[in-house]
């Protein structure tokens, strides 16, 4: 059984994944919670809480072994199981995605790409290009447990569900509309375009 | 002079701001705060709370004029002056930005493209791409407000120092790895591999 984690906290596993892997990138092998928290602007002792959660990784005066908390946090978020995944829409950041070589960290494979119009669209080898009326046929015939969502915002609720209603559960929405779900779906949502007006707004405070 | 206003509710406003221009693009000209809640799954008490901020648009039984409230967070968030950009990174994410569309709602316009290499690099007419040799002599000689940063990990720190040296002070940061400055930079952090980790754990409790 899992333990029940916060949404607070599970903002920040993901952070401290990363910075982990950094550090073994670098060959460090220990690393203390102050370490840690200034490396993420956190306090000190929000990481020690934060990592308590999964059991006594760290030890007094030694710290963190950065392998071990690294494996903890990547069963925990479930990363060493395999997820296939199909793009919906392939504009330039389906494309984009399609090609993107870092999501195989995650374990997470692209199967499939679909559009209206697929002649223009280019991805990696391995991936098949397929019309967005054979979605419902596909998602029949093949395990998939994710579907990234990059057609245009007023199509983008309608196309999510009707890939729910063929049984995914798992919605990555770059679309520049927030999408949320009853039930047991999960989404989440990228908006480039709210994160840009928040730097646009930032900028001018200075 | 502008009011201070809490790093929550500047999250909440490019909601608020996109949801509003979807019910103008739908002919909608008033909106209760009840409305707005559900859209944007947050409490009407909120919503309320978050737009009396800036003074009092809503009226009792009436609710808010769509357009008059569209153009205050409009004006709040500064989109009504012109940013130019930069793009440092001409990969498949900085390609994807260059020739995305969407950033002129927000007045944002890209003025070029850096990399290393720069034979493989397709962006729009208008769009220039030059050697990232050049990016020091090009931002002394232009004006730009904003770098967006899409380089390899590694690298995304001491490409930011550089660029921030020849006086940019936003940073929109793409690649995946979290960036902070001190002083008056800001930077906002679109960290899409954090994003499909808590979609994966996510998806997991189910």
């Amino acid at each position: 059984m899992r333990k029940q984690i916060s949404d607070n906290v599970i903002q920040r596993l993901p952070k401290y994944y990363r910075y982990l892997q950094e550090l073994i990138d670098k060959n460090v092998t220990r690393v203390s919670s102050k370490t840690i928290s200034e490396a993420l602007h956190l306090t000190a002792s929000q990481v020690r809480q934060d990592l308590s959660l999964f059991g006594e990784f760290g030890q007094q005066g030694y710290g963190y072994d950065t392998e071990h908390l690294k494996k903890c946090i990547r069963d925990i978020l479930g990363l060493n199981e395999k997820h296939s995944a199909i793009i919906v829409g392939g504009g330039r950041i389906g494309q984009a995605l399609a090609n993107y070589k870092g999501f195989s960290s995650e374990n997470v494979e692209i199967k499939a790409v679909f559009d209206i119009e697929t002649a223009h669209i280019k991805v990696a080898d391995g991936i098949s290009v397929l019309k967005y009326s054979e979605i419902e046929n596909h998602l029949a015939k093949n395990k998939i447990d994710i579907a990234i969502i990059s057609v245009q915002k007023e199509i983008a609720e309608d196309v999510s569900k009707k890939i729910i209603s063929c049984g995914i559960k798992s919605i990555w929405n770059f679309a520049p509309t927030d999408l949320y779900f009853p039930g047991d779906v999960v989404c989440e949502n990228i908006n480039m375009s709210e994160s840009l007006m928040r730097l646009i707004y930032r900028s001018k405070k200075n």
